[in-house]
Order: structure tokens, then C-alpha cells, then sequence
């Protein structure tokens, strides 16, 4: 790609066009390197949009609790972008097209873009795209960007680590499946929702996250913003007034405390930056022929050094 | 780990003592960070024994061939160690414990040592963990290691990488299935076995993987060493010696051939040092508060500066 057409990409993408973000996310699906100084270009441009992470276990009603998301931003006249990230489903694509069948309320609006990604290339690869694919996103003019995952462990926890506000939905369970399934991502989550809330379980699910948020609280004192608990019927509707009430809450407090929002973006780029740099090393060794290792090799032939030491020093030289 | 306590691991290794050896590779399983002194000061003491990584597709006769291998040195009176790693079996180790059984012969042999090693840890940690394993096994007084695997795909090129010479097994199979099997294996084959050789098909297979070695030699016509091709039946014992002495040939081939035998070797290090600088990378950025990254992180914040911008600075220090 040379200066004029990144210029143009980055024109059309600027007024909107959602064709060049359809193909440049495709490119990205399939793992094409050449996108990076336009990704450099674009990621400056960013940082307007409102991104809002979207997770939880398969069956909790996610899709649809964000196409009454959309349809309630949509009547408040903002533009909308989903991605609609899939890592269990590396081929088949199962459940992103349910999502798409799904969200196919909004398919003649263009305020809103609904796009989805599934795992084609390496574990971790997917994470890695999700984040470069926010990045052409946030680069066009929409004012919510959701990313939407299905909980499947890891995975999840590193495509919403893409996300400043996370959003995590659930249905009413045991409290043991509580403790299970959430182990590990009340840390990240901002905002919890009780979805299918008319269910006999529904309280004693909110009270058993409310205690998890409370001892997360406890362990991160510092975290700032008290996570609420919603409860939803995503398909009749209903509490979604109150959990977009909530999001804007939640945007809210971190856009009046800088010193919050300044730490958890650290968090997030030393994050996004250590993942792009993972990739960039990979592709260097794959390469063969190391500058760094070769003056090395000599010595490591003999047993002089080791590979352990010689690795020290290559990332010492990092800072 | 203190410097007598370390010493005294490293003398206990080159006395030879198993129990010492399988205790320190139950720690690399489990992901123990703080071997690596000890790994540095073993590597540095290894290169004596043959190492030959023997992998191929379930079914294929290789735990029987690999202990029939084992009594053939054993009868010359050369003490052998076996590392059977299994990237197939994450938890329940099935293969590995039949394996286990099927070397039982070997059991009362205090001359041979096996040992089986499952993925315990995340993808891609087997491959460097067996690395570890082999730099314990290479700092005792084995005149023979054996790395065996299981042909699961990438996974068994990664195991494979840490054996200077590789041997292929190969069950009697149509020509379609050669070829699918083999993609990229017969880049990494120097010597090549068709087991059960008493069926209809081995001699087509033989011909087969001799028309693929050819296309491979014309692709790296600076390989230097021609694989052969040889039939067994591991379970009678039949073609043993032959390869026994194939092997040697194949040894004796690189210790002849010193700029082949270093190319080899560096392109094997350069990948090893790749393999734990990823890991101390990661290790690194899960740990977070990065030197080389918080300077950054004020630009970047304002989109000022981008993460792939500072993924490749931080890159380029490395050399």
C-alpha cells in the first residue's frame, strides 16, 4: 500500500464507509501483515468512540441483549458498531451466524454495522486480530463500538482486555456455577448483567455477584468504579433502559477521574503493546537469521553460553 | 536454588542419577521458573550424547521400534535415555502410559531410563519444556537420547526441532496418505522407517517417500545428507540392525561434515533461543510494569504514538 492509497483507506473509513472496514477486517482475519503502517495511521485517528466489551457463558442471551442495546442507542440517534468475536468456533462459524441471523433487525440501517470474526489463523492470533480490527473501527465515525465474545475460558479475558468498560452477562444459576464460571473475570468486568431475569434464581444470582464484586473490591481497593448489577429479559426488553443508563454511568465516572482512566489504559496498551510485539518476534524468527542471535551462535555452538543467558540478554536490551 | 545446592544437582546429574533427573523434569513440566540457573549450567555441560527425535502418526509401531532400538544399544553396552512426550494427551496421558507398558522390558535396566511427559502447561509450552528436559537428560552420561512424539501436526515439528537427527516412522499406507501425512515432515526427516513391512503396501510407501525425499533434496540442494529409507517390524525385530546402523551412518555423516553439523546446529539454537526468549517475554508482560514500555506510554495514550510504532522500537533494540 503506498501513501495515497493508505490516505484513501483512511478517507473512506473517516466518512464511514463500512465496505473498506468489511475488506480491511477480512485482510486482518487472515492474518495480512501488510496493514501496519495503515493500522499505525488509523490508531491515532481513534479514541472517540465510546468501546464497551461484551462477554458470558454460551446461552446467557449476549446477542440479543445487544441487538436491544443497539436498537435503544439507535432511537437516541447514536451509530453503532458490533464485532462479534467467535474463538470457539474456528471454521464452522456456528454461532456467529446465529448471531447474524440474530441481529438481523438492524440489517437495513445503516447506522449500524454488525461484523463477525472467528479464529482462522494461530491460538492467540485471535486476540491480537480482534485488537487491530478495533483499531479500523474506532477510526470511523461511530459513537459505541461493542465487541461481543462467547465465554470460553482464556480467551475471552484476552479480547476483552481490548475493551476500557466489560461488560459481563449471565443467567441465573447455582451459586457453585457462579463461583465457577467466574472465577477470574469479575476482575475485568465493569458492569454485570442478570439476563432472563423473570427466572426463580435470578436474586440469589445477583446477590452471589454482588458478593464476588464486593471481594474484588477488596482485593483492588483502587479500582474506582463500584461494578453494578443489572437485571435484564433481553427478549421482552425489558431493563434495558436502565443497564444503557448504567453504561453511560460507567463512561461517566472514568471520563471524571483521569487518574482511573489514565491507569486502566496503561494496563491496556502495555497489554496491546506486549501482544503486538509477541507477534512481531514470532514473525522475525520464523524468518531464520536473527541479527541479535547470530553474533551469538559461535558460543552457543561450544557450550560457552546458553540458550537461557542469550535470551536474558536479547530482552534486557528491550529496556 | 543456592550455588551448593545447584552444584550438587549438577554432580548428581553427572553421576547419572535418575531419580535426580526425573525430579527436575516433574518441575519443567509444571512450569518451575526458577530452574533456569540450573538449566544454564547444565546446558553448558552437554553435547555428548546422540540425540534423535523419533516421531510419526499414532498406530505406527514407533514405542515398539524405539524399545527394540533400546535393546540393540543396550546389547553394544551404550547406556540410552528415552523422553516420550505427548502433546495429544493434555491430562489423561493414554498414549503415554501405554507406552510405558509396552517399554516395561526395560524396566530392571538401570543402563536405560523413560520417561514420559504430558502437556500440562499452555499450547506451546511442551515443545520448550522438552527442550528443558533434554538439557537435563544431555548433562548425564547417556550415550543415546531418544525423543519420541506422537505426529500431531505443528506440535511434532516443535518437539522435533531439539533433535539434531530425526527419524521418521511410517506405517505401509496408499500414496494419497503418504503425501498428506508427510507435508512438511520430510523437511525435517533424516532418516525414514516403514514399520509392519510385511504388509502388501510398504514397498510402494518406500517409493513413495523416496520420491518425496528427491523433491525435497532438489528444494534444499544444501542438505548434505541424503535420508534413507528402511523397512522394520518392530515386533520381530526385523530390519533393527540395519537401521542401527543407518543411525551411525547419519552421525557419522555430520562429525565428518563439520559445516553441515554447524549450520544444522545453528539453525537448531537459533530457534531454542526464540523459544525461551518468547517465554521470558511473556513471562515479562504478564508480570506487567515493563521498563522498556512505560516510558511509551504517555504518547501513546494521547495518540500521539501507535502500538505497533512502539512493539517495533522496543523490537529493534533487541539487535
Amino acid at each position: 500500500m503506498n501513501g495515497a492509497e493508505l490516505e484513501a483507506q483512511v478517507a473512506a473509513l473517516a466518512a464511514g464507509d463500512v465496505r473498506t472496514a468489511a475488506r480491511l477486517i477480512s485482510r486482518i482475519e487472515r492474518g495480512d501483515d501488510t496493514l501496519v503502517p495503515l493500522l499505525q495511521a488509523l490508531y491515532r485517528r481513534g479514541g472517540h468512540a465510546q468501546v464497551i466489551g461484551v462477554t458470558g457463558p454460551p446461552g446467557a442471551g449476549k446477542s440479543t441483549l445487544v441487538s436491544r442495546l443497539v436498537a435503544h442507542w439507535r432511537a437516541q440517534g447514536r451509530r453503532v458498531a458490533v464485532l462479534a468475536v467467535d474463538p470457539s468456533s474456528p471454521f464452522t462459524g456456528g454461532a456467529v451466524l446465529g448471531d447474524r441471523v440474530r441481529m438481523a433487525e438492524h440489517a437495513c440501517d445503516d447506522g449500524v454495522f454488525i461484523r463477525s470474526m472467528a479464529s482462522r489463523s494461530h491460538l492467540g492470533g485471535l486476540a491480537r486480530a480482534t485488537g487491530d480490527a478495533l483499531v479500523v473501527l474506532e477510526a470511523m465515525p461511530w459513537d459505541v463500538v461493542v465487541v461481543e465474545t462467547v465465554g470460553v475460558g482464556q480467551n475471552e479475558t484476552e479480547i476483552m482486555r481490548h475493551a476500557p468498560v466489560v461488560m459481563l452477562v449471565q443467567t441465573p444459576m447455582g451459586g457453585d456455577d457462579v463461583q465457577a464460571a467466574k472465577a477470574g473475570i469479575t476482575e475485568i468486568g465493569d458492569l454485570f448483567v442478570v439476563n432472563k431475569a423473570d427466572h426463580p434464581q435470578a436474586d440469589a444470582t445477583v446477590r452471589q455477584l454482588l458478593d464476588m464484586i464486593a471481594l474484588a473490591q477488596r482485593l483492588h481497593p483502587d479500582r474506582g468504579w463500584q461494578p453494578p448489577v443489572l437485571k435484564t429479559q433481553a427478549v421482552e426488553g425489558g431493563g434495558i433502559a436502565e443497564l444503557v443508563a448504567a453504561i453511560e454511568r460507567c463512561f461517566a465516572h472514568f471520563a471524571s477521574h483521569p487518574a482511573d482512566s489514565e491507569r486502566r489504559c496503561s494496563a491496556r496498551l502495555r497489554h496491546r503493546v506486549g501482544e503486538v510485539l509477541r507477534e512481531l518476534l514470532d514473525r522475525r524468527l520464523r524468518a531464520g537469521n536473527d541479527p541479535g542471535i547470530e553474533p551469538m551462535l559461535p558460543a552457543l555452538r561450544r557450550r560457552e553460553s546458553d540458550p537461557y543467558t542469550v535470551a536474558s540478554l536479547l530482552l534486557e536490551r528491550i529496556g
